[in-house]
């Protein structure tokens, strides 16, 4: 099958905006996606873009898949270690179910790497879930590491404003 | 004591890399260190700004603090969540030892959080060590909440050199 990896582009959020509730469906937590189609090319291509990302795409139709169908997409930023300096973050990357096992995510992971490479990034980073282990074993298979001593904190907007005003 | 907290500026980042160090230094990786002030103005202040901070400063001298002493500091960048959208993250907040206890983590922590609400950031979030309770229950204190689920995962560029070229 002819997969294309190429830089996403505007025209692409709604077939990735369908990526995103594919994975967080999968992380068990489907209703925490809240963005909008709207905010989210905002976010990659409008006035201030904080996200850049890389999608695969089915080039001539093959079986199941239509041509132009994103079968997988990778989201990233960068972030700043005040320990390291820049790096790049690696917020999500899916592979839709159907299209598993012919290293589509490999692929993309790859074209993140070379990315931060090229940027001078000090290293890329991103989670996954502590029951993830297929997930585990993919990262750890390209030479990656787990370091499980961090621990994510959170506040919301609500608690924010309570402890801004109150 | 009079402590002022303001937005951190280019010449804040040498006091600033000091408060980077006591920080890695308590959390026993001290040699994780590796920028220099030169990196870390550039990525504050240069072409292409990642991050930015407040400092708390010594306003007029007070029994061991000399004025424009910075007691402690707060470094941010904004992130993207594909389920939530812009975010704040806060990559450090350090308040040095000596000056512990004066609440001036809180309106440091307080400062990044009329930011965010400022910015429309969905949420804020950082990261503590699971040994750190002393830090959790300062940030439950203020009205955030742990998510235990998440692990972090790294590739060094080493490895993805070998894993691009290989």
């Amino acid at each position: 099958m002819n997969v294309v990896i190429r830089r996403a582009e505007a025209r692409d959020v709604p077939q990735m905006l369908a990526l995103v509730r594919e994975l967080a469906t999968f992380e068990k937590e489907p209703e925490a996606v809240t963005v909008t189609e709207e905010q989210m090319r905002d976010a990659g291509f409008g006035e201030k873009p904080v996200w850049w990302g890389w999608v695969a795409e089915v080039g001539a139709a093959s079986g199941q898949f239509a041509s132009g169908k994103l079968l997988g997409m990778a989201v990233c930023y960068e972030r700043y270690s005040t320990w390291r300096g820049r790096c790049l973050y690696l917020e999500d990357i899916v592979v839709t179910e159907a299209a598993r096992g012919r290293r589509v995510g490999e692929r993309l992971f790859k074209a993140c790497a070379a990315f931060a490479l090229e940027q001078k990034h000090h290293h890329m980073l991103w989670q996954v879930l502590d029951w993830n282990t297929e997930a585990m074993r993919f990262y750890v298979r390209l030479g990656a590491t787990f370091d499980p001593k961090w621990v994510n904190g959170r506040m919301t907007r609500e608690d924010m404003t309570k402890l801004v005003n109150g």
